[in-house]
């Protein structure tokens, strides 16, 4: 298809002078191909383009982890650089009740001290090729799009196995770019030996918590190594990145290989104003809710506080980004830029109208593309409040009512075809659903009980007292003593009553029956029972006219995009490898100069003045080692570089591919770049390599670590 | 009036047999008129009626505060017991840099050693007089309401002024009862020269803080003493309360005395369903909003949190107090007893329609009335957004767009004759909206960003961005810029330029003539005249289409239920002095019981779990003195007494009219005493008397102050 699309494009441009068009990209923006870099731009602004070497060297020496963030090497040894926030679910499995390295840091200090951390797999992409027109000669012209869409899958696995090699760990994706623009067959080099070698304390990687999460100017510590090996050595990892003892300065040009998660830069204006009226606020006020629920009760008690913790965490965590992505959608600026994108794109298909024939395939469906979506945006605005409430069961939200509804749905679902049935019932996704269903995690009954009161007072307010779903969910009683009796009543939290029940309705499943969930008695389940007719009703409308249409109306429209720009754009993220730049650079807040350097200095005098309480406690080893450490070694610093979430762990890399820091968060500011690229005062945070370096030397005693990523020690 | 309509009731009873109606009141309901308490059932529920003398000697033990709490004497030397958060105004005036006596607490050893609280007045009761007939005669029969209304009005203050007696320091007060069903002449002993005497710790007096207000079990030395002095003199208050050293047991009847400020028991269906569907749900969301703001900002900073820690507080406090009310409303036992209620009323109505003729006066109005209100509460539910947003100005929500507002429509309102200008501008409230507008109370810039951020915010995603308004508000900006531009460029924050200001819009006003404010080029000032033609539209219609119809069509309710009921029910609460009465007694939560005392035992093992962490801290002579105290003391408990905030400081008193407690809080359930009585888990709670006791003499050395309650003490 890239070919095709590519050279259409040109006879476009050709054809109607389509090239005084505007740049398609802003600044800095992107997070470009490592096969498609936007070396031009490079050149004219910074008098630096990476040569190809460059690029491989850094693609060889990124890594991603199946956790979910970025990485890097750092020595030949099979030193890998990440965040202590991406590292910390397996500094958590390898914590025991006598050693919490979560909490209080690791340091191997010899190769036979580092842990294997079990489960944590690395990929090193070894291999980039266009395969578009290969997936696109699978489908003749002229298929409906269903026997396309098998036809397409067929090849793509077909290319993946031919180049996958599991006897040496070699993985193969077809990633699919510009929503099916084109697709690049990916080789992955994959580990899964990997030993924690270092971790600083929470507390220092963390600091500032939730308070400053998001916030700028800031002081963590938030960096972790752990080594790759195989055959139970070290790798020879001959691509790594060295280390700069300078770091960078303000002004300079850095580079950040990693691997962004998702963005949604090609929203259309319909979408964008419907996050911004309706969808964000909504939402904040669901969290905002729950966030004073939780708050509350957990100031009740320490062991409230306890319980409670992640899960008020991750809500404030929500909060944030959505409070950021909202004040960028209401930024005029930068709505305008969309907005002016929107019409380029518009007068971009008005143009092929008037002036070629015949019109490009896609044509018909991408200049309605714009109206089906703000349709279904219209539709998503009716249904948010019955979606979120019903199916996404905010009304009856508990740990015990989903465990409910997943059993009460699975009787319904699994005796079905698996092509027919919810799709988180399809037989592939039963293992990860039944590992969740059978997950012996804690659940609290008092904490259950406080959330269900509030859930049921929300579905009660929010549909009307005397709406009949809710008259039948409340059965005559107020949402506290129903809360109190439902929770209080129902078996599934224990988990082997959960396997039974679901033992049960998996073998009559097999043999084409159905059980009665009723006959189990539980009141949660009957609930569930209760709500699913609606629930199931209000998911079948946003599915049939929320999802599918969009789906469709954007992959057109990613279509006419790709065919206007190719690839002089960046495709939108799809955590795979990608390579963002920017400026070391600081920014102005409410008419104050915010600079983009933060020291250690700054950071104790920050504890000072929070008096050293959480999260600003200072772990005991910084107190007693503040006198040896250079205070104004940098610690943390901003750039302009295009990220999002998944790029945590990502290297920062100066010209000659030296790590000058590790990405770790962004700003507040940063927060709309799910949507829009932004440089006035969106920032991507990093850890300071002087500062880890001090840190490691000064603090932690990790001289061979410190002398092993500069270069000094050889193993 | 009362005589017409007592003897109306009676007629109407004896003519249709109106007797049969079920009782008016639900169990040990009732904040009682002094010289009209529920004999009757007392006697014959608990066999103990309360004589007219014991009912003086409490009235004329009782003391109400004009700031707004309730108190009395409990010895003979003037000494009055009240809650240390009633007095809690007077000891942050009292305090000095060197001293916090809110934070520290205090104790006059001597006479000499206690403390004028500057402003504070109490009142005591010396007499009421049914002056209704007195009141009804000054409007003759066809009088239309607006003139009757200054006849009354008249007449009321004639009687006042009569009864009056400055001199020697009587002011009388007619107070108006059943919504005019009953008018009482009130006069008053008022006191000028009140000393602070004693007060514990705020960590003592209000120990858990928010977390646990309003919950229980409580563990609180909620209280204070001062001293009415005359001629510098403590006073012979010879009507005071004596002490009960044995306290009160489970089970037993007590009452409470006090000033319950204002409740809305007379609410129709359709107000209450209003409030549960609509009212309460709106108002809940922006407080969780602002809490969340609030508390995120003060995570940032001590400072922060400084600044922002009395408005969190109100705003978690309102919280929880309209958490509490919902769940009453949502509570279907308590719903159907209002509408049986309402039941009643309406069968009463339409009783008399078939069986008497001529009917009422009032009887047409008050069978629309119904229709009218549920009529006024659709109005209410429309206007609720832009009520909020523009009049209440939630949507500008900071201080500096207060000032503004009120110095723009001071602009406007002051050259029209009195009567035509907005209520807040008559004559006779320009006073203290000077002392307000005047005020020095520091404005934090950053705070008042923040606050202006999120209400401009909250502003453009209740209208829409693109709604004319928030276009204009905006100013093309986005809300923080535009938040920053505002509260950096106003003048406002200045209380010398709002003198100026405002001296210079009075002058120009003797003079009939209008000064354009516009001419201070102040952007905030700009802002609010901006808004102020959708904001005086609104809040026109709220007052035409809502407030006005409601306020006749309850008045005619209120006409009716006094004629069905005359005195056999209590009139709604209007901060007088009442009597309540109930049993202490716990209550079962969530399927555990809740016991009605607790311990000073229980308070230290309180501390002890939340690991001596605010606001959980015990004040360091409470751990000192731990050993000394007999630690299964009594310290808290709960009863049955119908109260409602104004009763806070009301003594808790035994059948022999000895103080057993002090009324400190409602917990939760206890909120929709606002609407409904109820004792199935609403409890009213008090500090005991033993454990005020205990503390006085082990913890504070206060012997000459134990001494004077028990009566040992001769002065």
């Amino acid at each position: 298809m890239r070919s095709r699309f590519i050279t259409l494009a040109k006879n476009v441009i050709l054809a109607v002078g389509w090239l005084m068009m505007a740049e398609p990209v802003y600044g800095d923006e992107g997070m470009w191909l490592f096969n498609q870099p936007p070396r031009e731009y490079l050149q004219k602004q910074y008098g630096f383009a990476p040569d190809d070497a460059w690029l491989e060297h850094v693609r060889l020496a990124s890594v991603r982890f199946n956790s979910g963030g970025s990485g890097s090497f750092v020595s030949p040894y099979g030193l890998v650089m990440t965040n202590h926030h991406v590292a910390s679910d397996d500094l958590a499995k390898l914590s025991t009740p006598e050693k919490n390295y979560l909490r209080d840091g690791f340091h191997a200090k010899t190769l036979a001290e580092e842990l294997p951390c079990k489960g944590l797999e690395l990929n090193v992409l070894i291999g980039i090729q266009d395969v578009t027109a290969e997936v696109e000669k699978a489908v003749p012209p002229g298929t409906p799009p269903a026997e396309a869409f098998k036809l397409r899958q067929a090849r793509i696995a077909e290319l993946e196995k031919a180049a996958a090699d599991p006897d040496k760990n070699i993985r193969a994706d077809v990633v699919t770019l510009y929503a099916g623009g084109q697709y690049h067959l990916y080789t992955f080099k994959k580990y899964t030996d990997i030993r924690l070698v270092f971790a600083p304390e929470k507390d220092a990687a963390f600091f500032g918590g939730d308070p400053d999460n998001f916030e700028y100017p800031r002081y963590c510590l938030d960096v972790a190594f752990v080594r790759v090996y195989e055959n139970g050595k070290p790798i020879n990892s001959q691509h790594y990145l060295k280390w700069s003892a300078q770091g960078s300065r303000e002004g300079e040009l850095v580079f950040v290989s990693g691997h962004p998660g998702r963005t949604n830069r090609g929203n259309t204006m319909a979408e964008l104003k419907y996050l911004r009226d309706t969808g964000y606020p909504y939402l904040l006020q669901r969290l905002n809710r729950l966030e004073v629920l939780l708050s509350a009760w957990s100031a009740r008690s320490e062991r409230n506080a306890q319980r409670a913790e992640d899960e008020l965490f991750s809500i404030q965590n929500s909060r944030k980004a959505r409070i950021g992505g909202l004040a960028g959608l209401l930024d005029p600026k930068l709505m305008a830029r969309k907005e002016a994108q929107e019409k380029r794109l518009r007068d971009y298909l008005t143009h092929l109208q008037v002036r070629m024939q015949p019109l490009p395939p896609w044509h018909a469906e991408a200049t309605k593309a714009f109206e089906v979506i703000a349709q279904a945006e219209k539709v998503r605005a009716e249904l948010i409040r019955d979606v979120t409430l019903l199916e996404n069961a905010a009304g009856f939200y508990c740990a015990s009512f989903g465990i409910a509804r997943t059993l009460v749905r699975a009787a319904e679902e699994l005796p079905k075809p698996g092509g027919e049935r919810l799709r988180e019932f399809a037989d592939a996704r039963l293992p990860s659903l039944k590992f969740q269903l059978f997950s012996d995690e804690p659940i609290y009954e008092d904490l259950e009980i406080v959330k269900l009161t509030d859930a049921l007072t929300f579905l009660a307010t929010s549909l009307g007292a005397e709406h009949e779903l809710v008259q039948k969910v409340l059965a005559g009683k107020s949402p506290r003593e129903r809360a109190y009796e439902l929770i209080s009543g129902t078996r599934v939290r224990d988990v082997e009553f959960r396997k039974k029940v679901f033992a049960e309705i998996e073998e009559k499943a097999k043999a084409g029956q159905k059980v009665e969930v009723s006959r189990w008695n539980d009141p949660m389940m009957d609930l569930a029972l209760l709500v699913d007719p609606a629930a199931r009703a209000v998911r079948k409308r946003f599915e049939n006219e929320v999802e599918e249409p969009k789906r469709q109306a954007y992959a057109a429209l990613a279509k006419a995009r790709f065919a206007m720009d190719g690839d002089r754009v960046y495709p939108d993220a799809t955590f795979t490898l990608r390579l963002a730049f920017g400026v070391v650079k600081g920014y102005k807040e409410d008419g104050k100069d915010v600079p983009p350097f933060t020291t250690f200095a700054g950071m104790f005098q920050r504890a000072e003045e929070q008096k050293h309480q959480p999260p600003f406690v200072l772990p005991k080893r910084w107190l007693e080692r503040k006198k040896a450490l250079d205070l104004q070694t940098p610690l943390n610093f901003v750039c302009t570089a295009d990220i999002i979430g998944g790029n945590s762990g990502s290297p920062v890399i100066n010209k000659k591919g030296e790590v000058v820091g590790l990405i770790f968060d962004g700003n507040i500011q940063s927060l709309v770049l799910d949507f829009i690229y932004d440089d006035e005062q969106a920032r991507a945070i990093s850890v300071d390599s002087r500062g880890i370096l001090e840190a490691l030397r000064k603090i932690y005693d990790a001289q061979d670590l410190a002398d092993e990523i500069t270069g000094v020690l050889k193993r």
